[in-house]
């Protein structure tokens, strides 16, 4: 296992299994500082910019809380159009990347195009964090699902996870799928065929250490998981907005009629927001059950991402 | 009553006089921290998220500065757009608080709808400021105004306290009529009979300690005054563009002329941005009489604030 | 020569030569603690806000990685539309300043409007540091230019300086006239005759130290040069679109056959960013040979916004 310092953080596809346990490691032990509501001075000294080209909620304020949480500093711009990184005379990626890196000792970068943080890293002296790079990969929310199985399981072996919905757009699947397979457990991807995962994905399952089944009967899987991860429906994706409102209709959406053959423990997940076109994917009548572990997550990726910073920035070994 | 700690501060409605009077006292003591020009650190392993669905420059920008005077970090975002709170997919207010306060220690939100701050804290397990919604109320402003007066005058008790303008669509002056309401004072409350009190905000003065009385006639009421408090003619309120542009015409400006027959010691106060169609609500010439008090008020706001932050994070018992 | 101390930095234009040595000098100090890696705890107590009424990504971010590597912490708006200072009934740049400096220990103020800087630094109490205000002037970029030239160099006196492009519309390349002329070097000022330096530049520079020389003749230039400094074609001072671009067609661009015959060990500097509607003004082939230090320029951006914060908050001497 390589390690971090220094490093950059891309995908978890070509993590090792060493790496994402180590990762998970350094969160669990992030959670007992966060569950102390003190702060680790571990990066009381360093600098975190973040450049997100598209705006976000979550992903931004979770890497700036967990980055505070260590004792260090936040700067950098929530949306292009605050930076020269927008308009007609936009200056390039590369040219921003070789400027902000003077700025600060890691960058965490969301983009809207697929490839945008691996070019960023290429051109960077500090670590790049991936937060979101088109529908290509979404890292720490891949680990920060993988952590809250983790830690609401015990145990991320022997389990059934089911993946229900969007597994062929979304970013943030990618890298959970990518992270999963690594472990010894089956993954149970259910949902509509549209949706289902491209080739390159069910390559890279077949090669890895995971068992999966491919299903279009989400309710007949139900019984079988102990995880039922979900996510929305892709909007980029469509191919028109007629056929993206056509396949909303059919999308699995998570109630406690479909959770009624469920096993008692079994945990639902989404990386949120959970609002569409027709509401809420999630009904709220699941939020309170034993269930519902998706604002739990949250928590879980202050943490991941502490873990994520701290080992870039050389904060633990 | 009631300790703060751990707790809201949504209205000053229905706030008792001794837990204004508890705010204002430890205001007093963090506006002698700030004339040190130091930093107390008080809340230094603690984060505010600052959750502004409305701009802002002065709460907000008075919030931050509070709390890092007291040691804090801050993050969030200043505009609805930058977050995934707006557009067709919009979150929920409900989950947007529940996963911002997993990053954080106490929430400062604003927000366009009236009961959106009280609805926030009903779904944060952090503390919620109400940094002002809709039309409602705005309790750091009320405060901050008390807080002036009382520092200004030495007292509350036995003042003459005129209310100058729009007392109907303001959620400033709403606060800052339901602070003072608790003291035995007078309210004067000048201004066209379009935007005087609401009927509940006269039920409100009929049953608190204070008395009041309602005036057209704003010139005449000039001379009984100890403060002169107003605002800006509140737009949202207004039934058209034509109806509004008709009463701002007969809004009361204030100079030195409508001054002229002032107490010496008369102090001129105003929440601030006093610009509007027509140009500064309150004319220059006043800025710096001893009359006016609206720039000092600034620095009461961050003073004020503090108190808040603090209280409610048990900084300070 | 002044103390710096409580003073506010505008412009390049009358700082004395004594001035500039002062702050080049503490900014080569300041250069060691980032090389160190570290933060300085000199203003640990300090405030400073930006007020940024255009955005900026490397100004505000140099200004703000310079404040937190000294300690201090950072507040304020990246954009006039998040705050008050925008729309039909926007606040004053006066009312503005005189709330903002409630909040603060310092502002960095970047404005459209020539002008403004020096208004903002007449209302504000705190010390004003002028970001960009119109075409005027702009002095942190000429200082860390000033700065790059002298850390490269090791001197700034005998040098021969080039100064390719829009010496005529552009704040940076003002400032870094106004303090290079200080010294015994030359100016070699190359371009088209429309974007030469204004009569009053050129007055100036009669009353200067420095010597200076006209020419059309950018090629016939290059050989002289111990530094060849180039900045965008301002777009904003453009008569039309269609003149802009006529001129643009004839804007010198920077490459390796310009710089054939070059010196050796002449330097490539420009403010960033280099993109306009005809691709990179220097053209990537350049960036990895010795001549190119425009990326480094960023780095003594910082060191030279650490001096003036520093020096104006008093944490230095």
């Amino acid at each position: 296992m390589n390690s971090f310092k220094g490093n950059d953080i891309i995908s978890t596809e070509l993590m090792t299994k060493q790496e994402i346990e180590k990762i998970l490691d350094v969160a669990a032990s992030m959670n007992e500082i966060l569950k102390m509501k003190t702060k680790a001075k571990l990066l009381e000294d360093k600098i975190l910019a973040v450049m997100f080209f598209q705006t976000s909620t979550r992903t931004r304020l979770s890497f700036e809380s967990a980055m505070l949480r260590l004792g260090g500093s936040v700067l950098g711009f929530a949306d292009a159009k605050v930076s020269r990184a927008a308009g007609p005379r936009a200056e390039t990626l590369e040219d921003t990347v070789r400027t902000v890196d003077k700025y600060c000792d890691a960058i965490v970068i969301r983009h809207p195009e697929s490839g945008a943080a691996r070019k960023a890293a290429d051109y960077s002296r500090v670590p790049v964090l991936n937060g979101g790079d088109g529908q290509n990969q979404h890292p720490s929310q891949g680990l920060l699902d993988a952590l809250t199985i983790w830690s609401e399981k015990g145990t991320l072996d022997g389990l059934t996870v089911g993946i229900v919905g969007d597994m062929k757009e979304t970013r943030g699947m990618h890298s959970l799928m990518h992270c999963l397979a690594k472990f010894n457990l089956k993954l149970l991807l259910a949902g509509p065929k549209e949706i289902s995962p491209e080739p390159a994905m069910i390559r890279f399952l077949e090669d890895s250490a995971c068992s999966y089944e491919v299903t279009e009967d989400v309710e007949g899987s139900i019984p079988a998981m102990d995880v039922l991860y979900t996510t929305r429906l892709n909007k980029e994706g469509a191919d028109s907005d007629e056929a993206y409102m056509e396949l909303l209709h059919r999308y699995p959406r998570i109630d406690l009629n479909l959770l009624k053959n469920a096993k008692k423990d079994c945990i639902v997940m989404h990386d949120l927001p959970r609002t569409d076109e027709l509401g809420l994917q999630i009904l709220p009548e699941v939020d309170d059950t034993p269930h519902g572990k998706y604002f739990d997550e949250v928590e879980y990726g202050v943490a991941v991402r502490m873990a994520m910073l701290a080992l870039v920035l050389g904060g633990v070994e």
